[in-house]
This record gives C-alpha cells, sequence and structure tokens, in this order.
C-alpha cells in the first residue's frame, strides 16, 4: 500500500521481448516523476487467442523487411538506453504459462520484484528455455526467491483461474497484445508510447 | 537545388492517413534544425504487392481492439500537433495511381508544393473522391494547379515507369509500408518515429 495517487498499470507476459525492454526503462520513468507501476500478469497467447491475433513473429513472417525493421528498432532502444544485456531468445517463442502462473503466486507472497527480475535475465538476456519448468526454478532459485514454493502455490486452481480471469479483462479493456500500459482509462500499446505513458502518468 | 547537407527522404502516397499527419508535422521539425525533405512518391499498393504486405485496414480487419486502437492514436496525434481538419476519407480506400503519377510530373515542373498540399487536403480534409481524376483535377486546380496539364503530362511512358522503377527502389531499401523516412542509410517507418527522424537528421 502506497499513498502514490500517480499509478502505470503494465500489462505484462515474460514471453515478450518488448516487455522486457519496457520493463528496463519504465521503472526510471516513473521514478522521475513519482508515479508506481502496477505489473499485471496476462498471458500473452491468450490475448491473441481471445483478439486474433498473432505475434509479430508470426504475423509478419512473409512480410519482406517488416521483421528485420522490428530488429533494427530494437537494437535503436537497446543502444539507447543502455541495455546491452538483451539478446533474443533462442528457443523463442516460449509458453510462459507456468512462469506467468508462478507470478501471481509470487505478488501474493511479495517476491514479485526478484522474480520479475530473474525471470526477464532468464528470458531476455541469457537465452534460457524458461519454458521448462525445471530450468525457470533453477535461475529463479539462484536470484533468491522460492521458486520450489511458487511454482507449487501456482498450481492451485484459484490462481490458475486468476490469469485466466485477468487476461479475459484486458481483453474487454481493448488489450490486443503487449507491452500495454493504463494510465486510468487511456490505454497505450508498445515500447515506442513509454514518452506518452510517462506524460500522461505526470499529468494524472 | 540548395546547400543544405541535412536531408531527409520522405516515402509518401497520398493514399497513408499517416502520410497526411506526416506531412503536417515533419516540415516544422526539419525547418527547426535546418534539413530538407525530399518527397519521394511510391505507390503504396505496389509496395504491399512487393512485400506481401497489407494496409493495416485490411491486416487488422479481423483482430479485436487493433484497428480502434490506430484510430485514437491518430486522435492523440491530431490533438497534440492541432490538426483538427483531419478527417478520415469516407471513400478510403483510394486509388491513387493516377494522383501518384501526376504528381511525378508536379515534381518535374516545379508545383509540387501546391500539388501536394491541395492533394492532402482534399483526401484527408475534405474527404473527397480523389481516386476520380476528375474531383482530384478540379481539387487541384482550386490551388492554382495546371491540373490538367500535369494528368496530361503523367500519362507518358516516362512518368508511368519511374513510379514503378522508383517504388522497387524504395523496397530494395527495405520499405514495406509508408510514411516511411531515411535520414543517409537509417530507415524510420511510420509517424511514432518523428522524433527520431529529427534527431537523425540533426546529428547527420
Amino acid at each position: 500500500m502506497t499513498n502514490m495517487a500517480k499509478t502505470i498499470d503494465f500489462y505484462f507476459d515474460f514471453a515478450s521481448p518488448n516487455c522486457y525492454l519496457a520493463a528496463q526503462v519504465l521503472p526510471g520513468m516513473a521514478n522521475e516523476i513519482g508515479a508506481e507501476i502496477i505489473i499485471r500478469p496476462v498471458l500473452l497467447g491468450g490475448v491473441f487467442k481471445a483478439t486474433n491475433n498473432q505475434a509479430p513473429m508470426q504475423a509478419f513472417a512473409n512480410v519482406k523487411g517488416k521483421l528485420a525493421y522490428d530488429m533494427l528498432e530494437i537494437r535503436r532502444f537497446t543502444e539507447r538506453h543502455g541495455l546491452s544485456a538483451f539478446q533474443m531468445n533462442p528457443n523463442f517463442p516460449i509458453n510462459t504459462l507456468g512462469l506467468m502462473r508462478a507470478l501471481i503466486a509470487a505478488q501474493e507472497t511479495g517476491e514479485e520484484k526478484a522474480y520479475i527480475d530473474a525471470g526477464l535475465k532468464g528470458m531476455w538476456e541469457e537465452g534460457l528455455a524458461m519454458g521448462d519448468p525445471e530450468v525457470a526454478k533453477a535461475r529463479l532459485a539462484k536470484a533468491g526467491v522460492d521458486a520450489e514454493a511458487l511454482f507449487e502455490r501456482s498450481q492451485t486452481p484459484e490462481v490458475k483461474q486468476k490469469l485466466i480471469d485477468d487476461t479475459a479483462v484486458a481483453v474487454d479493456r481493448g488489450i490486443f497484445g503487449l507491452p500495454t500500459f493504463f494510465v486510468g482509462e487511456e490505454m497505450f500499446f508498445g515500447k515506442e508510447r513509454l514518452d506518452q505513458v510517462r506524460d500522461a502518468a505526470e499529468e494524472s
């Protein structure tokens, strides 16, 4: 609980490289303007299924030049923000269902920050096969997270249902991809909109 | 001919609302940093065909939320830049082949600026059926452009071939949609990248 009035909802799935990139930059912006980031775990695959959308990697697989340009913009973003540790994951795409369920458990036990940091590092800096629960748990445990307990807790019907429900609510709000941000009722999609998110939060 | 070293290539087709929006904002940015904009006419339909791409309106027709969000970002852009005259064209999509050929003729006769201003107004402020040569010529003539002569000149094999060739060269450069900008060899796609275009031009 905090007294801060300014909040930014960050709809998040480890599966998205652009969620990693946004997660590296948004905290500094939020800090500057005294805003709080609220991580909203949703399953990107579920969002795509509900909206009939696809990952850019699939949607634009046959469009000459498009994915090369997306990668160029990722490189520009990492250079601009000094994110030299970033690398695409050779195991991409990765099924993050287990990781996302356990993130909800981590939010409940207060381990959210360490969990997200370690999960993102494993996914988008170290190229680990984080869709494999044993690989994921080992990486999280290395960061001091009680991964065994979280993954066990994440198997409860309540956690499973919460991820389903929160994903459905996100789609009802208009979300079709990630990262998506809300400031009040204002929605912003993509890492290209971080400046707008900051401005909207500052004025909120 | 100018002595300015800083140039921004603006790959352009009247067919794209985002080309209209960029055309309203980029000149002010270029002026601030002493850069020259070079309009590069290409046929958006030809770019799509060569790259296997589609207009967002088609590509995302069945993706829940996506086009509504694109329209929201257009509204934000027009509000931010005071572009209250903008409106989607009820005749969209419009075949701009005739308009684009005559733009090449207008570049040759030195009428480029008046031609583009009037063409964009007809398309994206006044909702005219600018794919109809008579409608287009009437609107252009109203702006003092010798539309009859330009449309006649645009029927030469040289002009027709130039639009085909320039579109092919654009695709070879990596272009898959519009608006696209180049500063030197650096490519930028979309109205979301205008700040990056300005920064790149300023440093060039």
